[in-house]
């Protein structure tokens, strides 16, 4: 694993993404006959996509995030027990024949209604088809129930996303990529991290490093939040200058080959205050206590649940005292998505996490109004290899800067 | 209107950032108003909207494009006639309370469906309540309907929608602004197109330039398309490097307090071709074609309809021998959204437009594989104020560069 993770440090270039691209071909067909056989477990004769990750996963199509909001039916798919179809207008015909060899292709503008019906019978005219209920309109429903009255539409929650989450050994090394480009760029801003610099300068700076050094989009909007405002669960970057002596988190990830890293790193702007290096301890101990955990339990032949990854790193930070100020779940799974299964939280399933598969593993300590610290790594967990790696390889130590 | 516009032709600064988001404040009483004289009219006792337009225009609330898949219930809203209740987690509550002050604020996280009866009891426990059926995914209607079945969920379409297309003062000096962003930071890049450079790069550049300059986030994904590329109705930039004599056409707009701009221009790398320049000059006559007609019907105190003003476009363009060339309506109304109503197309109502509105008026023409030019201006139509402008102020002649 290490050794594959390393050849990909630097920005992917042109051979690694037909690389990847060529795996997404040849991986097509295994992650098709995954939901067919939930199809046959269902009594279900067809499947109706519509999920900009579930599109990418199951057809080849690649759309931008939002894309799909302007995209029409373009990429919604149906998937039968022998065929693939993938909806396309004009604008998107030719993207779609590209990326989707395996797909019949069909052209659909605004009038996807109106063909329900003959696009079911040139399936195989199912009786009951499971369609994202989730992702698709109210609306839209009800147009398409109305428009094959005699076709039960059953809803449909998880049933490619379960099959996502064990990810195949291309993806974690896109998911590596894309950590490698977050790496190096949090590296390229440090010199430019100084007492009255701008969150929103800072956050703009980091995208550009990334975005001009391999990442074809951003995993999400970068957020680079300052003293007290650590402490804010969710923020956006503002006008605010950083102070001297005060903590500055960032929270952000790349996109490489439609896979996404996520990390987070709190470092400190001039000379720390103890009462935040004593925080960044315990964060990191937290930390550290659920990667030995797993990685004890699954060279024990053990694969723990995501539940008590999360309860271990609650305990550690009680322990030290901040029982209070750790208020969200330990990590999520991520991937075509950045927030994927497996969930890592108070509320996760007790069942054992899947493998292989790629998590966040982020412990936070926020104390309103006054200072926050999170430290965040994604990791993958290959129980068959008997490993556990980070893949994000920025260093944990306390970093000081400005 | 000029010279409101003119006041506004720089990067916006704190203080049009501060009064828009007053004159926003003063308008959404009227707003609201405007909502539930409809309610009355339907017979409908409450609105449940989640369109992230939506909730902008009537609660305040600002959701960054695509935030609204990771918000949760947060900024979703609903309208009685004589409250407004605005939906947030413990992420967004404290943003929700400063953005919305017309509201009331209520802590929902993730158990909406769980509330759903004492909200509406909140309300005045209506008999019929309209939501987003466009909007609203099968799943949460379901639920909805579920846990309150004496409540009649009515689906609703384009109630908001059709308010928002008629512009305030305020709303209009925004996009206006916004366009005077996308302006200056084309004219920037002008020097930066050379010969080899990549449609990537360009795309790259023409962003950072509007988000260094005043743009808080785009209006959409800049589009650069090279030569034949240039024909394509829908394409990413990519690594294809400029050729010398090829066009180069830039689709492009930037966000400014959440109101948006969109802007097209083709220009010329190295010695133009005459037969590009020949399309170049059809494109723009149909464009003026546009603007004079609508200009003199405005001065006669008519308003046309959007699908009159399609249909001349084509003409000049088919009388110019370019009629299976030009496969896209003229325009679309833009605002909170990139493409909202009013609709100008083949398919556009016959009703006169609204005022005062704003929209995009792109013709274009396409020759598959070979070439491609669009020119695309918004423009502001004010009845009342007998007027038809420009906001988009780049300079329409042949460009040449590199």
């Amino acid at each position: 694993m290490t050794e594959t993770l390393d050849r990909v440090a630097g920005p992917p270039t042109t051979a690694d993404l037909e690389r990847w691209r060529e795996a997404d071909g040849v991986a097509r067909p295994r992650r098709l006959d995954g939901l067919r056989a939930r199809l046959e477990r269902e009594g279900v004769g067809a499947y109706f996509g519509v999920r900009r990750e579930n599109i990418r996963y199951l057809t080849g199509m690649e759309l931008a995030e939002g894309e799909e909001k302007v995209a029409g039916n373009s990429g919604q798919f149906l998937v039968s027990p022998t065929e693939i179809v993938v909806l396309a207008d004009s604008r998107y015909t030719a993207q779609a024949m590209d990326q989707c060899p395996e797909a019949r292709v069909e052209r659909v503008y605004h009038n996807l209604v109106g063909r329900w019906s003959e696009l079911l019978a040139s399936v195989g005219a199912p009786r009951r088809v499971g369609v994202e209920a989730g992702f698709v309109s109210h609306l839209m429903w009800q147009r398409l129930a109305e428009a094959a009255p005699e076709v039960e539409l059953v809803p449909v929650e998880n049933w490619v996303e379960e099959l996502r989450q064990v990810k195949e050994p291309s993806e974690i090394e896109r998911i590596a990529a894309a950590c490698a480009v977050a790496d190096a760029a949090l590296e390229r801003l440090l010199p430019s991290i100084q007492v009255g610099a701008t969150e929103a300068d800072l956050a703009l700076l980091l995208e550009w490093e990334m975005r001009t050094n391999g990442a074809e989009a951003l995993a999400f909007d970068v957020a680079c939040l300052s003293g007290p405002r650590a402490a804010l669960p969710h923020g956006s970057p503002g006008a605010r200058q950083i102070g001297a002596g005060e903590v500055l988190l960032f929270d952000f990830g790349a996109q490489v080959c439609s896979y996404r890293s996520d990390m987070t790193r709190t470092v400190f702007v001039g000379e720390p205050q103890p009462r935040d290096l004593e925080i960044y301890a315990i964060v990191a101990r937290a930390q550290q206590a659920v990667i030995d955990a797993l990685s004890s339990a699954i060279a024990a032949g053990e694969r723990p649940s995501g539940r008590s990854l999360h309860n271990l790193a609650v305990q550690v930070i009680s322990e030290a005292g901040h029982g209070d100020h750790f208020g969200h779940g330990l990590g999520h799974g991520i991937g075509l998505a950045t927030h994927e299964m497996p969930s890592l939280g108070v509320s996760a399933p007790e069942t054992s996490l899947p493998s292989p598969t790629v998590f966040s593993v982020e412990p936070g300590i926020y104390i309103d109004g006054v200072t926050g610290v999170r430290i965040e790594d994604l990791v993958v967990l290959d129980a068959s290899a008997a490993r556990v790696d980070r893949l994000t390889r920025f260093p944990r130590d306390v970093t000081v800067v400005g």
